[in-house]
This record gives C-alpha cells, sequence and structure tokens, in this order.
C-alpha cells in the first residue's frame, strides 16, 4: 500500500530533503507540495537538483487539497507553522519540523520564542520527535514535533548517560560545530560564502539559543530535576553536519557502557569502540548518528562526542523516521542510503 | 535472485562509492573486498561513513575466491589492472573502472599511457562502457572497460552533434572544471586542503591529458574521420562533480534539438530547456548528467555545457549501471537516487 | 607628504580592500569614510577586521567634508556612482570603481547598462582605468573609471597579442572562473554558502556580461577595427581570485615572446616561463598578475591564462595604483605586499 | 640599518610565512633560505606566489654561510631543530619555530615528546617566545622557543584570568577549533581536500595533544600551583586560523576587567566590549588577537573566546615580533598590515 503525504514549505532546505528522501520510498508518494513564495513554480525550478523527478508543481497552503492526503509534514517558518496547523484538518496526521511544538509548557515555550502560542492545545497534544526515545507516543500521535537539529545531537549523546546516572548533572559543557545549512536559505550576510568560507565563529553564546529550552525541558525531565547545561554552538565553513562535543564528569568507561547498552539495538546510532570518535564527513546525507568516548588524562573526566547529519538525522530524515511509526510502516524504510563520502 | 560481486581495490574512492551504491542495491550483494595495502582491515577502518554495513573484511586479491563471485569490479591503479585482469578466471564478468581498456588500438595505447599493453587480447575482448551509446555491446560484454570521468562528461555533451553533423568538427574546445575526487586519494601537494581550497588551477593543458586518447578515438569513429578537440581540465576547489564548457561552432537551435532527440528516452541524461545550463552541486551524489545549451551573441556558436558527478555518473555509478545490464537487471536498479544538495 | 582621502561607499568588500591596502600606505591617509546604509556606524563593526585601525567614523555622502580631501574613491553602486559624482567638486579628483565610466560611446553604455547615461560629458572625461596601458593618461586625469576585474584580467592576458598581431582576431575563446567576492556583499541565494560550496556553473553564458562592453571597446580600439570575443565567466566556490583561460590561434613562441616584451618592465605583471601557467592560490591578496602560456598539441594553437585577485589587482588594487599616479606618488608604493598563501 | 637573517626550513609554510612577512620589512634583509629536500629550487619553484621576489636560492643547511647573518629563524621538523641548533655558532641569535625549546624541564620534555633532548644545555637558555609575556627576556636573549599556535592562543585567553585570580584553576576547559595549515605541508590522507571539506572532527582527544605541556608549563608557574587543563582541538575545513573556546568559572565582568587592563596597551591583542566574540575570519593573514567574553545564562561561568591566524600570530608573526626585539628594532615593525577579508 502506498501512503500520499504532502509537504508544506517545500521550498526550503528541510522541504528538499524530505523530497529528496522519500524520492527513493518504497510506500510513500508525493501527493502535494506548497511553498507560499513560489507558489506555481515547479520543483525543478526552485531546486534543479530534483529535476528528474514526476513532482506536484508548487501551490499556496490554501490551494492543497487534503482530502486522500495520509500525512502532512510542515517545513514552514517558526510561528507560521502553529498558525497553518491550527487550520489543518485535525484527523490529519501532521510531521511538524519547525520549533513551534517542542516544548510542552506553555510558560517556558513564552521564554525561549517571545509570544504566546497560538495553539496551545496542539502543543499539549504534540510528541516530542526524537524517535529512538519517544518510540511509542509516535507510533500513536497524530501530531509529533521534530525535534531541534543541535538538541538531537545533544540529547543523543547525553540521554543514557543522564539515565544511568553515570554523570555530573551539574557540570554539562557542550560546544557544538554546525554545518552553515542548519541556518536554512536565508539571506544574511554572514552565511555567504564569502563569509563564512575560511571563517569559524561561535553564535548565541552564553545560553541564548533556543535548542536549549528544549535540552532543559528533556534533561531535566529524566533527571527529575532541574538540569541546565552549557551549551555554545559555533558556525563553522561546511554545508552538512552537527559535531557535538560534550564534555562531563564521571567515568568513561561506565559512559561508554551507558551508551553501548542503551543504543545496542537502534539501527541508526552507532556508538564507537571507546577512544574513538566521529567526523561529520562520515554520516553526510545519512540518518546516521556516530557517538564515541574518550577518557580524559585527568581521572574521572570524559569527552563525548557525536556526529549527525543536520537535514538529514537532525531534521527531515528524523521526520521521515516518525512518519513510517505513524503510518505503521517499517521505521527505518527509505533511510537506510549510506552517507556520502567524500 | 541475488548476485554476488567482488571489489578488487576497494580502499580507494571509486572503491568506496561502489559499495556506498551496492549497499542499497536490492539484488546485488557484496561478497569480496580486497584492497591489498590495507588487506586485513575492515571497511569501516579504512572508511568509517560505511560502518553501519555489515561487509567482507579487506583482504589481498589472492585471498578472493572468485568461485560464486558472478561480476568483479576492477578498481585498481591503471597498469596494475591489466596484470590483475590477465590472471582472472576467463568466465568471470569484469567491470574496470581503470584506464586499461579504455583504448582499442594498441598503438594508441602506447602513445598515451607510455608502455606496452601487458594484455592485448583483453583489450581487443573489452567492450567502451559509456553505457548510453554501447548498451547493445555492454549487455553481451564479458569484459567492459569504464570510461574517463572528463571524457564521459565531454561526450555527453559532443557525441550527439558529431552524429547529427550540427558542428564544426575542427573547431571544438573543451573547458573542463573537475573537483578533486578525480585525482583519487592519492597524496600529493596540490591535493591537500590548504592548497586546494582558494586555489583553482589549469593541469595537463596544451592536449596531454590522457582522456584526449579516448575522444580522439571515439569522436573520429563516429565522425568517420580523424577528429582532434581542444581539452583543458582545471581543478577547482570542490570534492565532486565535473562541469565541462564545451565552444561549438554551428546552429544554437539545431544542437540543442540534437541533443533532445538524442536523450528523450535516457533515464540519466537531462537536457535542460534552451538557454539553460547546469551546475555541478545538482547532479552531486547521483548517477544523472544534465546538459544545457546556449546561443552566442554571434551567430554560429554556441556553448555546451554538460555536468556530471564524477565519482558517480563518471565513474562507480556507470559501472555499476554497465554491472546491472552484464548481468540483466534492470539497468536503472540501484541508481535512482537523487542528487545531495546543498 | 601626505594626501588626505576619502572613500564613498566603504561598507562594500572593495571598500574595505581599500581601507586595508590604505592602512600600510605610508604617503595616503583616510579622512572619510561614507556608507548611506551603515552612516553612523564604525568601521569596526561593519568589518571587524579593521578594528584595530583608528578610522572615521562612517557617514552619508551628504556629510562628507571635501575641503582637505586631494582625492576620492567611488566605490559605489553602478549608477549611483555617476549621480553622486557629477555634484562633487569639479577640482577633486576621483578613482571611479563602478561601471559607469568605463564605456566612452554613450550609445555602447546605453547597449550594455540599459540606460541612457546622466553625465555624459564626466563619461567623455574619464579615462580608462588599465594602468599599464594608459599610465600617462591616467597621471594627468582628474576621473579615473576603474576597469572590470573580468575585463582587466582577459586584457592583460589579450592587448600584447592584438597588438603584436600575433593572434587571429576573429577567434577568440575566453573562460573565466571567477571567486565570490566579485559579486560583492549582495544577499542572494546563489552567493550562499550552502549553495555555492560544492557548486560551479558558467553565469551571463552567450555574450551577456557586462564586461564584453569593455573587451569590444578596448580591442577594437587597438586592432583597429571591430572584435568580438567569446567570454564565459564562471563562479567557482573561492573567495578571491580570478583565472581566465584564453583560447587563441597563432604561433605559441610568438605569443609568449609578445607577452614578454612587453611586460618586462611591470612590476606587477609575471609572465611565466613558457609552457608554466599560473593559479589564483598564488596572487590572493595581492596587486599580482600571472600569466602563461602553453602550446597545444596541434600547430597553431595556444592557451594563454592569467590569474589575479579581483578586489586587489582587479578593482581596489588598480583602484590605488591610478591614485598613486595622479597624486605624483611612486605607482607602486603600498601596494607591494606579498600574497597570502595558503 | 638592515639585518641580514637566514630561514632555515623555508620549504613548509611557516617558512613561507617568514618570507612574505620580511618581504615588506623595512629593516631586514633574507640573505640564506635553506630547505634540504628541495635544495637548489628557486623559491619561486616551491612557493610560486613568492615569485616577484628577489630571493636567494634554496640549499642545505650546510652550505649556509652564517657570517654576516645576524639572527637565523629556524623552521624545521621538530627533534631535527635541535640537533641543527646545536651546531649552529653560539653567537647566532636564533629564533626557533618548531617544539624543541619550548618546555624548560628535561623531564616534561621526554613525557611529552618521548625522547631525551639532545641539547639539555640549549634547552636551559631558550626563553619562551609569547611575546607579551616574556618581552624582556627576549629582548634579551640569544635562542628563542616560538609557542605552539595552540598553546598561543589559549594562553592569550586565559593568562590575565590566572594572574588576576578571577577563574577557578580546576575547572578550565578549551575547546580549540584548528585550520589546517597548522598540520603543515604534510602528505596525510586527513588533510586531502577530498576528505577534510565538509569535515570536522577532534583529534588529540582525552589530554594527549603535546601543546598542554606548554599549557601546564605555563599556567602552573602563573598560579604557583600544578594547574591542569582539559584541552581539546578540533579540525576544521578552513586554511589558517585558531577559534579557542574556553570554558571558565568565575565572574564574567572581572574576567573581561583583567583582559581589559592586561592588554589595553598591548599593540596586537584587542580585547572586544563585553559580550562580543571574535571570528577567525577577521584576523587572518594578520598578527592581531581578538579576544571576547560572554558571560553564561547561570551564574558564576563564562565562555572567553580567542581568535588568531595559526601561521601569523600563532608562528611565524609572533616570530618576527621576536626577531624584532632581539635585534633592537621596534617590536611591531613589519606586522601591521590589516587582516584580509574577505
Amino acid at each position: 500500500m502506498t501512503y500520499k503525504i504532502a509537504i508544506l514549505g517545500a521550498s526550503g532546505y528541510t522541504g528538499a530533503e524530505l523530497v529528496r528522501l522519500i524520492a527513493s520510498h518504497p510506500s510513500i508518494e508525493i501527493a502535494a507540495l506548497s511553498g507560499n513564495s513560489k507558489a506555481g513554480q515547479s520543483m525543478a525550478q526552485v531546486f534543479p537538483h530534483l529535476r528528474h523527478l514526476d513532482l506536484p508543481t508548487l501551490t499556496t497552503i490554501e490551494d492543497v487539497d487534503f482530502a486522500g492526503i495520509d500525512l502532512a509534514f510542515c517545513a514552514l517558518p517558526h510561528k507560521t507553522s502553529q498558525e497553518v496547523i491550527a487550520k489543518l484538518p485535525r484527523d490529519l496526521k501532521i510531521v511538524d519540523l519547525s520549533a513551534d511544538f517542542r516544548l510542552r509548557d506553555p510558560q517556558a515555550y513564552k521564554t525561549w520564542y517571545g509570544n504566546d502560542h497560538a495553539a496551545p492545545e496542539l502543543q499539549e497534544e504534540a510528541v516530542y520527535g526524537l524517535t529512538e526515545f519517544y518510540r511509542d507516543e509516535i507510533a500513536k500521535a497524530r501530531l509529533v514535533a521534530g525535534t531541534g537539529c543541535n538538541a538531537a545531537t545533544g540529547q543523543f549523546a547525553l540521554r543514557p548517560l543522564i539515565s544511568a546516572g553515570v554523570i555530573n548533572l551539574d557540570e554539562i559543557i557542550m560546544d557544538l560545530k554546525c554545518a552553515v545549512s542548519g541556518a536554512g536559505r536565508s539571506l544574511k550576510e554572514n552565511l555567504l560564502h564569502a563569509e563564512l568560507s575560511e571563517g569559524a565563529h561561535a553564535y548565541a553564546v552564553g545560553g541564548t539559543h533556543r535548542h536549549l529550552g528544549e535540552f532543559d525541558q528533556e534533561f531535566s525531565a529524566l533527571a527529575g530535576r532541574p538540569v541546565q547545561v552549557q551549551f555554545t554552538p559555533h558556525l563553522i565553513p561546511a554545508n552538512r553536519g552537527i559535531l557535538a562535543t560534550t564534555y562531563v564528569k564521571g567515568d568513561p568507561k561506565a559512559i561508554h557502557k551507558a551508551l553501548e547498552i542503551r543504543y545496542v539495538n537502534e539501527t541508526f546510532i552507532e556508538v564507537l569502540p571507546m577512544n574513538e570518535h566521529p567526523s561529520i564527513r562520515h554520516v553526510r546525507g545519512s540518518n546516521f548518528c556516530h557517538i564515541g568516548v574518550v577518557a580524559d588524562r585527568r581521572d574521572g573526566h570524559a569527552i563525548v562526542i557525536a556526529a549527525l547529519d543536520n537535514l538529514t538525522k537532525g531534521s527531515s530524515g528524523q521526520a521521515l523516521q516518525n512518519a513510517n511509526l505513524m503510518l505503521g510502516l517499517p521505521e527505518t524504510e527509505g533511510l537506510m542510503m549510506a552517507p556520502l563520502f567524500p
């Protein structure tokens, strides 16, 4: 059986990545594509790399016919997403890739995003989309909130350690190196090739990045007490990939063991042998996340490093993985492609 | 039915690319991998991006058991390839990715490669592997010679024009821009990141590049008279992709028409609308070749531009396409993945 | 003696490059900087790499006090430049970096730029700023028009060949590879890092690039008859540099000789030994232009390749070289820094 | 007066960077260049970007005539340097860029480098070359040991904080992002463009990087007690630059103040306004180091970020700054060029 899906916001990078992935998916078919600013154009015009595919023309959201659509992916900007989803049919399954439904607490949402939520009842309904940790809820959910790409990377490295009680919860530092596609196709000076190439700089330094809201929510729930990590993302001159270097206090072997045990049956999470560590170039274009643990020279300190592709495992791949679950398909279907290297 | 294949020389970029492609192929299974300098290592050690796959350990060629192998890909260095293939079982189907069997004429081979051919009878047997133009011969062949990646790109742009008689055969200039993976994983100063990034330079200028041997052979055969093009490759700071800008004399519309007619039924060759032209970023990681034609301001001059991924359509993707034909499988099987962008 | 200069339009890349160069100049002092959209900001805010310098705050053009200013550099957008310069004091020396005064013929200007010139009398007054070929006129000029960066590169390769009569004037093809800073700091999708990195594509194909207006004007004047070259620029994933590969018909040795003779006394133009050719990475950040000649395998064909830094020798370095002449300073003052490699 | 210098090991990146800098120096002249593996070649052959300079041909070290040489820069590999320097004239001033004389304690040297020091008396004589902190000793020294490029970056961020007693000495984490030229011109797979571009990975994780020896030595001496920082360098796809993100515990304002006070009179160290932070693209090719301090959302935590160019301020620029002091020249002579951006 083939399911029909719509992609709302198909003219951005995560939308295009969904099309790339679904084009090879044996049980899912793209029935509608919206992109308000490019409505009327073909995907080949907006994304020439997809020109070999037979795809619906981009329309406005209003012109999408949701009858017969089994599931919609919303790859819309923050804030827009909650407004659009509030108006969609109530029986439509939805995977949202925006930040709008990641935080469960309306107050936390307001703190991090600066405005009241426009659809609090949907906020309550939404399931947090970190597949490996919310699998059962996602399978039953109508509305799933894709995680932040940085938030996913950091959680893959740290959740098993918090659950296993093997690290000091008050001394966690995450230093992330993020490729530029995470910033989307937005026209900003510091995303220009001439500025970014040969550049590298931190951003949202000091605890102001919105993905911290997700870390606070998830790590605190897991620990049963407030946990606040220190988190500094850096932009590096690469297109895809997030490398999360996390500094924790605990026994390195116990840490490695906790990760191995937790992920032994997870198809997409690869825990490297002790003292090996990953590179973003080895996960590019794939749904895999590589995690390594290295012992520091000082006893009781460890470095845990996780790498994934922000557009795939960090966003559109995760979304498809969740959609598979919601549609009753094998979770890994359409997602087993190997990384592209070099 | 599943066919078993071996990859000889799996520790280079084209070998790894074959593994990447075949890992998603429904009817082909990797039964053996050789890599003399890395024998005894796992592919995960040599290419960590493939660590999620269950692959045979690398062995020496001598240790490969060819019983039960349906087809071998040879991704070995030039000269080594002819020596190795000469010793392989005579009933083994072989797709060779080296330059050793591309030229049919022993004298031409010696001229371009500097040595006598070690296996002239195999040279005679080999079929030139430009799938779209040698499809029937390839399907029946035992030994197929993969084309040069530059040679493939230039031929996709020019063969239909020569066949259709719409361009001046004595005034063809090809200016190629080649990404660095075409040079393989060899340790040379000018392939270092610090040298190539922010660099761009021509190489093999003046008609000394060995792929010219292929152009001379193929274009002359096609035209029924000697054809010598001018060909200048340039190294650019990118990892994958070849952009061939060809300058020809003829009627631009007739040229565009000739390409459209020739490729209308070819799955992997996309002829863009008149006056549009391609970019390597839109074919990366895929088996597609995009071709565009633009009319020059001066009557009777046209620019024909072709773009493909040197490791995929220019090498390992072509090899798999040929293997599909040789094994009686659908030609496009395992090759329909969309390009990776951005 | 120290001369005081103003830079109008200091918030773009060519403006910043002028500041970088003049900061080390022993006889020139920056007295005023304008940047209408960033007026009121310090240069350190707009260009943090200049934060160590003691520079005037950015103002609007209206707020620049031209009393005591010896020379103004105009690094303003096309069209704006002619309007602004028309209102500047008539005794102020001006080096314009825009395209507004490059073409001498009002009709040619209209053809290439689409509008009537707003200051035709200044257009007539302006001297074309290719220093090595208009040195005497520039020294006496009040208004000098900086050349296009592509136009400079192509002319350095070809002018001596046209003058010496050693090439066929009807068969000249220029294939240029241009780094992205040539497009300025403008916010366009195809200038984003995620789009350009791993990309390479032609633009303005078919003879529509405005720098062709300069080639037509200059080469025809030189030859005493109409000369129309074929010219295709390509964007490559690098920040600085233009590599011009020109295909010409003539005797390679005569061509090399013509270049050597013409440039033997030129400080900034390096003619490489016969059959060597340049790379953009070896001129980056400098005012040097490297030129090489290679004989093609077919008699009577040669490839002439020129490389320079589009922001330095192609634009702001050229502008400073011209300003030196106009102020009676040594032509090379402040311009002898070596390229930055790697 | 002009001083004559020799550069031993001029065929590597730091050697070439010395030539670039000294070429513009008004009081220093290059009298000899050695490069054993390239002896007999001109610098133009080894580094074409220096072809406009009139330089001595490369010789072997044995063929350098040290009579008349005022100072030698040794840009030789580790271990080789101590052997060569031991044989040089005892009255020759030397700036060594290798790691051989950075550690004062022979036992610490053996621990980090694995061998006994071949010239312990020179090791004792050598002055640590972090100019801003050893200025007086350097001015009087005969042998100065250039610091590690990572070691310099981290010390610029942290020394004033340790001296001022404003941070917790037991909780210092340094996460460095290093461009690839820091690895030199060595031929290694992971330095190839195809591997590094689109890559990012940690290396020497867990406290094994040799520059930790310098941190231990310097920070402990400064604190008057053992200090062991945690230090993880990462390779990023850029050519020049080090970004050191340091995580410290202390009052952010006191930290910022301590840096401002310490560096107020230092020409090359720029402390940014509170809560601003630097990028490597704004120091490239220059001798400047930019430092920023940002307060974390959690009281008592701060992020201190330092950026410099590893080849200039981190190596050859530092070396020239020290040579200026040793020769009695103004410390900043030949070093005031602005960064190259973009």
